[in-house]
């Protein structure tokens, strides 16, 4: 070892600029080199879908400081006393002596560098499907820079008219909305049944309605086939089902994998699901060598296992950890993932954090109860916008596991609230009672959040027998004859209605109407209003006055995905 | 007592109506009572500064359902089966024989009314300050219907030109804007040296800038003397220095007492601090009667002290605790506050949760360490704007104690964020891990909130020498003279800048121009720049070159509360 630490990153985009600059800030004297392979450095790239869809203009703004400085690497040199060799390669590493060999991509040059750290964040590769024509020009991803160009130039251009989206995903969602905010007819396809897959079923689909509404089309449970094309240029996508879909541009944002050609060539170990295994402090099997970012595999935290979680926050998190780690000694721990995700859907959002119902079964929770809460984000004199959550918890610990919140309400606070709520192992009785900044312009004085904590508490404590809208649409199909009764106002009943054999029996009027029920005190009955509060007094009235097989609709009309009759 | 349980609710506000519909819920058999001494029932009493600066102009939206309903006596009776007696006074309890009597303030007609568990929800009352004149027309507070009927008439019929405020809490603030609004010439009065005293001094002055930037007057360390008329009108407010300002109105809100008369009446204990003593089942100390709202004193979760919380969130959550008590047997706990609470301030917000430094310092946290950060929510390319942080823990544990912030970004966000942070006993080292919902619409890849503990961890472990905006002015007006430098790039000192004696040397040139710097290594050097970060990076540097008194200061120009050069 020299007298002076020499800590060599691999990688330019997130996590590698993060670990360099908390490595210099740890260690003045550190000589401290990152090594890119593209062009540029420390690119926003979840700003990508925005520059595409014409958020903004300046191409630079992915690529600059706060005050609008490009980070180059002059940047990192003059401000950060870091060297960045940009469009350069790292084509081996040799632990033994404890060198990286490199290649300049644009003139050949190649060259060798010792280190006495090593931090790998060489990211990951977007997945691309198995399929003929793939070659064919017109097909890309929005992973890199180079990509996000060339769409913004298809934008600009305004020549290409239909483009097809392959994955539903978060970045196949802001994908379809970029393009199709640049007049662009588009297709989303997703072979799974549903989009988003950190949602359950019941809220993909209400994303997955408002997308059709905002006029892109959505096709599910349906894989791509073949790319079709014309002289080399795309002209249709082929699905698994034989339908053709004529179009000029295809993105594929099928997921992406860890790029860890590089650590494997190494000798470093690699964990199960591809991505470069490291303990608590970012560290390899190598104790001289870190990984950080999206080629890493990391802990979730509520099961335990390891899970990939590609995301730009974790990356930079992670990147902060191993480079505090290789700049000193071991001494501060990244503690995982509680895979917190959002992504805005056209005037929605659509956000998750811990654990959906789907994955905590997944995982062997056997006793998880689940509610779907739909309620404004403020007052209607505020002009309130609608919320609709379903929160996963632990039914004898009441731990919350999960919580997925959707529509045009302020979403992210709310999940930035479960996700914290998470972090810190609360109960769904810690929730009832949370003390959160209230003031009309800002929440309900009961915010969205604990009146969803509210409603599980009365499930738990068998208050309140939920049914979701897919079992009551299933009874529908399937012939059975539940007696339904939606407990709204008259005007509202006119407005909008469900249509699938309901009675309409205002609140006001239930205890008046009661012979109006069925005479078999056993008869199931469903009840719901626009929500899900009026639904729950009625049937508790109705529980009151005998009827033992009341149930609750959760989320009411507003978290109904199925088509109305009004 | 009967088979019917009976439950009478003293009060109509928040707190009763939220107590009756969750007795209701629970035993649907119950006879349940409300008796509300003023006309309307469950007014969003937090939104009457909104329908005064005419956010919204139907009245009746201040006392409807979501879906439009007025919540008067008919509305309880039909959809919840409650019995609601409005205009109606309680005169006493008689707690021997489990009565009250009651009196219409309308017809004067009087009664009595069994009871077998009785809650008390009689909120507040408004302070007045001790003063001459208070009886002038023309005084008002902004506590009822009627009061915000009155100053909604007084914008509607824009007579009225100019009106002072006394008082700079929250309701202050909030009907300062409201008259603004409304085209009044405001000027806020405030005894104490700063506005929102949930906020330190250094945010709090901050924010009376912005309020003066919106074009009203604000005058602290300054009480009222005496309200001064002409024949029975209001004509001036006179201040304790003298000070004589012209007005045609004055709206008081230097805060609530609770309204304890009836409690104190019946025998009930009452606390220190003037509230109604009740222990964590919300009941008092007969066992036959709850108390909720405002009329209580509730525990700080933090401290452990009993502590008076007149917010309307916890109302509502102190009043379902009660009324699910009081309609069964204790069950439910109500865990007491950490005194969050926000308010909108024109377009800023200003929000704080746990201690200040202020009161943390006051309830003999021994060895608190703060911090400020200031920050984009979001980043520049999708219209970030500022938010501006402090945050206050315990440092030998590391506990999170508290957190405000301000400005004209995602404020409610950020304290929901650090309101669970407490509420789940989280360290700095937790939070700087923190898994959030990012993607670019919605915050940066390191959110405020995570920043904001990484500048505090770097503060924990020395690295980071912060000193405070007030420290720098207070160093500068005695004439000491630190190095003090500016890091930020020529054109945004041309811009903006202090003009305090700086000089400007940018991060980028800093390693270069070294030789500009004090030649005494122990000399006070003081960096800033804009936020903070850059300062950070240049201090690191100087340290690194040996100089030994380098320090940060904190926030940056965007927290400087002083007057700037340009």
């Amino acid at each position: 070892m020299s007298l002076k630490r020499k800590i060599i990153i691999i990688g330019g985009s997130a996590a590698g600029p993060k670990a360099a600059a908390k490595a210099r800030r740890i260690d003045n004297d550190a000589d401290v080199v990152i090594i890119q392979k593209e062009a540029d450095l420390s690119m926003a790239s979840c700003g990508y879908p925005y520059y595409v869809g014409g958020c903004f203009n300046d191409r630079n703004a992915l690529l600059a400081t706060g005050t609008g400085v490009v980070r180059n690497p002059l940047f990192y040199l003059n401000a950060k006393d870091i060297e960045a060799k940009v469009n350069t390669e790292v084509t081996a590493v040799d632990r033994k002596n404890h060198t990286v060999s490199f290649k300049n991509t644009l003139s050949g040059e190649q060259g060798t560098m010792n280190y006495d750290k090593l931090i790998i964040a060489t990211g990951a590769l977007s997945r691309l499907p198995p399929v003929p024509g793939t070659n064919l020009s017109g097909i890309t991803t929005l992973q890199s820079m180079k990509d996000a160009d060339f769409l913004r130039r298809v934008r600009d251009e305004g020549k290409i008219k239909k483009a097809v989206v392959v994955g539903g995903g978060l970045i196949g969602i802001e994908t379809c909305e970029a393009l199709q905010l640049a007049g662009i007819e588009i297709t989303v396809i997703e072979l799974l049944p549903q989009l988003l897959t950190f949602l359950d079923w019941e809220l993909a689909k209400l994303i997955e309605n408002h997308v059709r509404s905002k006029g892109a089309n959505v096709i599910t449970e349906n894989g791509i086939a073949a790319f079709l094309g014309e002289e080399g240029k795309l002209s249709a996508v082929k699905l698994q089902n034989g339908t053709e879909l004529p179009c000029e541009l295809a993105v594929v944002a099928i997921g992406v994998i860890p790029n860890v050609a590089l650590a494997r060539q190494a000798g470093l170990k690699i964990g199960e699901l591809g991505g470069i295994d490291v303990n608590e402090y970012m560290q390899t099997s190598d104790p001289d060598i870190y990984a950080a970012g999206d080629c890493v595999e990391t802990v979730n935290r509520i099961t335990g296992k390891k899970v990939l979680a590609p995301y730009g926050d974790l990356a930079n998190l992670e990147g902060r950890v191993a480079g505090e780690n290789a700049a000193s000694e071991n001494c501060v721990k990244f503690p995982g993932t509680i895979q917190t995700g959002i992504c805005k859907v056209f005037d929605y959002a659509a956000g998750a954090t811990g654990l959906s119902e789907a994955t905590a079964k997944k995982f062997g929770f056997a006793d998880i109860v689940s509610v779907i809460n739909a309620s404004p984000d403020k007052p209607g004199f505020m002009q309130g916008k609608l919320l609709i959550t379903k929160m996963v918890a632990d039914r004898k610990t009441g731990r919350v596991l999960g919580a997925q919140c959707i529509g045009p309400g302020t979403v992210a606070k709310q999940i930035a609230q479960w996700a914290m709520a998470i972090q810190g192992k609360l109960t769904v009785e810690d929730i009832t009672n949370s003390d959160l900044p209230y003031a009309p312009p800002f929440s309900l004085a009961i915010d969205h959040f604990i009146a969803t904590a509210h409603i599980m508490q009365n499930k738990i404590k068998g208050r309140l027998k939920g049914i979701t809208s897919r079992e009551v649409w299933q009874k529908v199909q399937s012939g059975e004859k539940p007696f339904l009764i939606d407990v709204r106002g008259p005007e509202e009943f006119e407005e909008m209605r469900l249509g699938i054999g309901e009675t309409l029996i205002p609140l006001g009027a239930l205890r008046k109407r009661l012979p109006e029920l069925p005479a078999d005190k056993n008869k199931e009955i469903i009840c719901y209003c626009k929500i899900s509060l009026r639904g729950y007094e009625a049937a508790l009235a109705l529980e009151g006055n005998g009827w033992k097989n009341v149930k609750v609709m959760e989320g009411g009309i507003m978290a109904w995905p199925y088509p109305r009759e009004k």
